[in-house]
């Protein structure tokens, strides 16, 4: 399973004393940008290529507040992916303890030229590197 | 229906060229804040006597991106309140054209000492503002 | 005088219980931003057609923390225009009591396809907006 | 010399493609810890004792733009300290070309109680540590 490793910032933090509820969902597109590069599909290759990959809904369930200078783990999982639709699911979890803190999921399309594009369709290579992994990434 | 009016800001933008989707649940937490001002329940006043009301989930759903400079208005409806937990949901407008840009939704409870309190019981006086505000808000 | 009015918001504090020192430079842009607009110059029909104005240099000595909910008004003044460079100071001032809680400083260049402009040579409609509020800022 | 290394991240650029400006301070901030921690000075172990270290000025000077997914180092350095004033400025460098992308400096002091404090009285353990880097940090 691909993780993403994150220590949390000051400057993320609020008055209660933890970090804000917002900085989560950065924290989330981090991991997905990381998770995307270690696929073998950076998200900045496709951006230059023209292909964004906004987000359609995301949600999330707080369990317990992270806070400064703690370090959490992000696991990602693709509980979707349809060539044009992708859904993702997340679990930010304290690296010391590995206790549930964040529960997330996210759903994205693929725009091209402000149309919503079918990656197996348009992009076989891109296509067939989420089907690989789909495949194998509960084993 | 108490609504929060608001311009998107050029540091809320990313290379999207777009409101970064991270932003909207900031804006959520600046409509909340006004709404409860109107409601006669400062959360300035709130958390100088101890009570926090942190963000248990949150949801959002989005239907067209808002862009710098747009101004759009926050529709702000309670769902659900029982005296300890808190539902609202909330429509992201544009104010122009009354488009619906953003759909969310998020959770509420009430802290005080580290524990989960009832304004019912601890706090009528605010328990009373949210029930009042409750039976009158679809008139 | 140009004034630009701005409410604290929760999401912008830190767990010091006050507004953290990196969202200042951000009120400040949008103190600019509104500022050209009064001036007939508005930021985002600049960059439509493709002029963008960094900031080159950029700062700021905190006299006094804002807190949350509290109401700052923002100065701003022209020290320097050249049609090439353009140089602002700003006084960010809580509103109720006029105490300054910010001075900041900025310097700004104007760029097209890559390349720094002159609004004198290139934009004198601009030029004009920018000399005449520099005549009259001070009466 | 002690050096932090980041990662821009998307959540981080505006609509101009770059890293907006004030994103920088809060990357300042995060070296800041960093170093602070490299010291032996942990910044959370001395907020739990009561003490903060606020920004009182700091500046920036914005020398190339830096852009998604490119990584930058951080070069710190202790510019001043008199046990009671802490002085630094940073560069932030492309890690792949070592260009110059920021120059910056930061003002601090130490604060507890509300009160402005000496760490060469009140702390002479962290005072030490402070004169022990200086003396050596160029060699």
């Amino acid at each position: 399973m691909i993780t993403y490793e994150r220590k949390a910032f000051y400057h993320e933090t609020d008055q209660m004393g933890v970090i804000h509820h917002s900085n989560y969902f950065r924290w989330l597109e981090e991991a997905r940008v990381y998770f995307l590069d270690e696929l073998g599909l950076s998200y900045k290759h496709m951006e230059e290529i023209g292909i964004i990959s906004p987000v359609v809904s995301i949600a999330a369930e707080y369990k317990k507040p992270v806070k400064f200078d703690e370090i959490v783990v992000i696991y990602i999982r693709i509980t979707k992916y349809t060539g044009i639709k992708l859904e993702l699911e997340y679990e930010i979890r304290d690296k010391a303890t590995n206790e549930l803190m964040v529960k997330a999921e996210s759903k994205h399309c693929f725009i091209k030229n402000n149309s919503v594009i079918s990656l197996k369709r348009e992009y076989p290579e891109f296509n067939n590197k989420f089907l690989e992994y789909v495949e194998n990434q509960d084993n």
